[in-house]
């Protein structure tokens, strides 16, 4: 089953959009939310493309699909690169977190997109 | 943290949305495609439904959200339970394999609406 | 076909989508971004929830969804007043256009869920 | 605003959302559902990436995501030509509605992603 090979992307996908979504409200309670804006912007990009990527990977079974899974994977990967980095800024645990699970995700997704 | 008492419940989620984004396109390459219609429908509402469900509880964290997130559990749980019920009625693997997440995800959906 | 009974609301619920994304951008970028925060909140639930609605709307063709999609826009209406109701209490313009389109949406979804 | 510049575009999206999203459901109740298995699997990926792309362009306003929507654009393009490809090849209403929202929206998105 073809799904299965894409296991541990999606489950890389999933958690990097449960830690941005996370993320994006922990930094809409900081005190000093304007400095957080950035995080938040690239937190809501990267929660519903890690969403989309899994959900491609998910019906992609030898039926159309894997080559679209593979290609939104590069994409997805980008995106989470660019929010880890800015996560990595940032000193509270909830930007720490993210950024560790934005960098599983990249990974993951790139091996799919090689 | 308010989003880790949801952690159960997403991983729930995302596991039914996974297993029926992959139950439809399993369902679309069998011989009796038409025998699985009912089971495609069901699933395509239910992989977005528990997906939606997942993000919202991600983004509760005491600022907004947590009431909508139990309302939307609630939905979520009978959609769950219907679409479990239909792939429960089919002998094919990745439906008694979604019947089972679907079964999961109702139960702690149920448990969150409490 | 019962997807062109469905047009106006999804279309009012893809205009609100709209213009909540872009309201919370807008909101990202003002000066005091704290004071946006929870309109940013909201934004985010209401122009996922609208959009999920819109989705389940166009797939509901007399063959199970209907249902599904009713209750989707009660619950949406809820999340789309409330949101409307904040940024309205706001000056400026992206608030006044995302309240419009929060309450048109409302009005819309009620009438669906009826 | 930036947002401005990206609403045709957005409504071409949200658009052939809704036809990819109708046309499945449609397709599902067809006498020979086996024969428009391709056409529910192109639509589901279609629809979805639609929807997201509309929804990254909602979002871009000079503040991160106008770089990110152009590239979601032009893989939302390829997407919607082979959605319309497959749904031009059959007869039906919903089939040839679905194919002119893909085409209209694959021009759309060409000329974002440019």
């Amino acid at each position: 089953m073809n799904y299965e090979k894409f296991k541990n992307c999606i489950d890389a996908c999933y958690e990097c959009a449960s830690e941005c979504d996370h993320c994006a409200t922990a930094c809409l309670q900081e005190e000093d939310v304007k400095a957080m804006a950035k995080c938040i912007q690239l937190d809501r990009y990267c929660a519903d493309i890690c969403r989309m990527a899994a959900a491609f990977m998910a019906r992609a079974d030898g039926f159309m699909g894997e080559n679209y899974s593979r290609q939104l994977c590069g994409f997805c990967a980008t995106i989470c690169e660019e929010c880890g980095a800015e996560c990595d800024s940032h000193k509270t645990e909830h930007c720490k977190n993210c950024a560790e699970a934005c960098k599983r995700c990249a990974e993951e997704c790139r091996k799919m997109a090689a």
